[in-house]
């Protein structure tokens, strides 16, 4: 199997560390990307520039390979449910892709599957929102084309309606939670699955954005089973092949629900990429190819911080800082390639890894004061 | 620096890990290589075709680049020596290249500065060889042109006269040594150093390639520490910037004696990518771009084994085995690419991590009979 010849769509970051996991393998493996400075594009084996929401483009990328994947969910999911229907191999499969694209379809599977999730109502439309005003304070989010934190409305009380989107949508009640938590599960066509170890997310306060993130969480150890237990139930009521990262509240009163998930590598997991046996690149690799899993411990406790474009800068990207934190033990940036910078665009992460949560914590502040991405 | 333009000279699998390391920095990287499908070929942002030995190509190659270095040591120095000639950066430098390259150049440095190294004669011709029976038993070297165990016979009695190469060598008294080991040094522009922990060495019986590995070294402290101290002084002596990977021979009588050094990422390094801090691919990059060196302590035991080409086999490789190995815990195979398989040539190699020595054994043990590289 490791002859096969793989497609990602996509090649922003998460593909290029696909890329770099597949290297072990020798796997032969092509991108496609509508940015010609895709991440991916000058180190992919063979890299393509054309849309991967348009169907033709897709299905004529898809023809000449047997495993297609994705490292973004916003992709043609009739070219790949035809791929699949030609017997092409398509993981995660793009039933499932379905169901996670839009936000709406998304909350009603949770419920539909006794899915413990924060309470929702679909909306159609600014004024559907209006009319929900029992939900406040919640959050609007868009049902289709969010990433990164946009397309997520803060509605605290009727005063922010405004900012409703105009759209279909989900209003969804905010919970006050303890923390956001992560789970990232792998799982094979057979129905093996493996997770990692719970992580614990901060936050941009406006961004919605992850800022940083500690492994593992500093919760008890029924919460992380908990939060375990409840990723791996999603995971295998989508029956997806590949990774799923499921996002959850941990709440005030020891609660874990779901808040989304993503049916790929996630920004959650680019610490395993340093501080574990296993990545969750190569894990997904396993897992779409039907490859034993790998242990997924890790050697140390881990932080991951996002390095986003500073405000107030945008154009050809340039650290600033990136010898000082070369120069700390086990600090590690991994920049992304992007040509340009903007305000709050991911531009590349740190991990950093040491013995305990205070000594991260030291580490994580200093990565934040040492590095920026400027033009 | 990270947008420094750099080359590498050679694209097989050292190239191909040294790839692999610069993602996370989003390294710019030409190779260059004289075979279209050599392991590099593929995934290099840039890929020449083209003799690594001949002056012009090496020349017009790093005309363009701002840093060249290599994988391999068989390169055009004069080349490297006219770009370095013209500002550009070239590490490791021509005039430590130029010393290692001639095995005959290289005993005479150790023994000129003071280096601890087995008793040696030059020879120019298998008539040379044999006015030296006092030395036997011995090894008969050939200056140039050595690689992977090729150029090395053993002259055990004056019955083995007659396989001495008749070129010029080095004829090296065989030191009845009781293990192998080595170092791996880093060492900045500036002179910072950095080792490595010190591995120990099994080598196949006939073939004078090295099977498998095991790190740390079963030595006591103080062997560690003499084997140590002998590498940072042959780095330090050759002045090198970049990696260099020393060779020892452990003595009966407990001695450390210098066998053989490349300046260069090396077959005893290929488990700090998945055991160590840092691998020794990222600190090449840290040292010849003058960053500051990683942290290169390990996170478990670990063994490396050789995957060598199965003897009977030349043509199209497959792997055999491969998802056994993948089903253990911690055994991490890494295939080379390299389309045809011949008996005994590199093809890979499989890092295993285990507690203890006795566990890694097992582990290597299951390896060695469960993977075949055939065609």
């Amino acid at each position: 199997m490791l002859s096969t010849k793989i497609g990602i769509l996509g090649g922003g970051q998460l593909g290029l560390m696909l890329l770099q996991a597949s290297v072990d393998w020798n796997l032969d493996i092509s991108v496609l990307d509508g940015d010609p400075d895709a991440p991916c594009s000058k180190l992919a084996p063979h890299f393509q520039q054309g849309s991967i929401q348009d169907f033709d483009t897709v299905y004529a990328f898809g023809k000449g390979l047997d495993l297609i994947t994705v490292e973004i969910e916003k992709v043609n999911i009739d070219a790949l449910e035809a791929l699949e229907k030609e017997g092409k191999q398509v993981y995660p499969q793009p039933s499932v892709l379905r169901i996670i694209q839009d936000k709406r379809v998304q909350k009603q599977f949770y419920q539909d599957h006794g899915i413990a999730t924060a309470p929702f109502v679909l909306t159609d439309s600014r004024a559907d929102v209006r009319s929900n005003a029992a939900m406040l304070p919640a959050f609007h989010k868009l049902g289709k084309d969010g990433y990164d934190g946009q397309g997520v409305r803060k509605i605290a009380t009727a005063d922010d309606f405004e900012s409703a989107f105009d759209a279909p949508g989900v209003l969804e009640k905010a919970i006050p939670f303890e923390k956001e938590l992560a789970v990232i599960v792998a799982r094979r066509p057979g129905g093996e699955v493996r997770t990692f170890p719970v992580v614990e997310m901060a936050f941009h306060p406006e961004k919605h954005l992850v800022e940083y993130l500690f492994a593992p969480a500093s919760v008890t150890r029924e919460v992380e089973d908990k939060a375990v237990t409840l990723a791996v139930e999603v995971a295998e009521a989508l029956g997806i092949t590949g990774l799923l990262a499921v996002e959850m509240f941990l709440t005030k009163e020891g609660d874990v629900l779901v808040n989304e998930v993503a049916p790929r590598p996630h920004n959650s997991g680019h610490h395993t990429i340093r501080a574990n046996v296993t990545s969750q690149y190569e894990q997904h690799w396993r897992a779409i190819l039907d490859l034993p899993l790998g242990d997924t411990s890790s050697f140390s406790p881990a932080a991951m911080v996002n390095l986003l474009g500073e405000p107030g800068f945008e154009g050809p990207a340039r650290y600033e800082g990136i010898e000082k934190l070369l120069a700390e033990k086990a600090v590690f940036p991994f920049l992304y390639g992007k040509k340009i910078t903007k305000p709050f665009r991911k531009m590349g992460h740190v991990t950093v890894m040491s013995e305990n949560l205070e000594l991260l914590t030291e580490k994580v502040d200093f990565v934040k004061s040492n590095i920026r991405v400027i033009s």
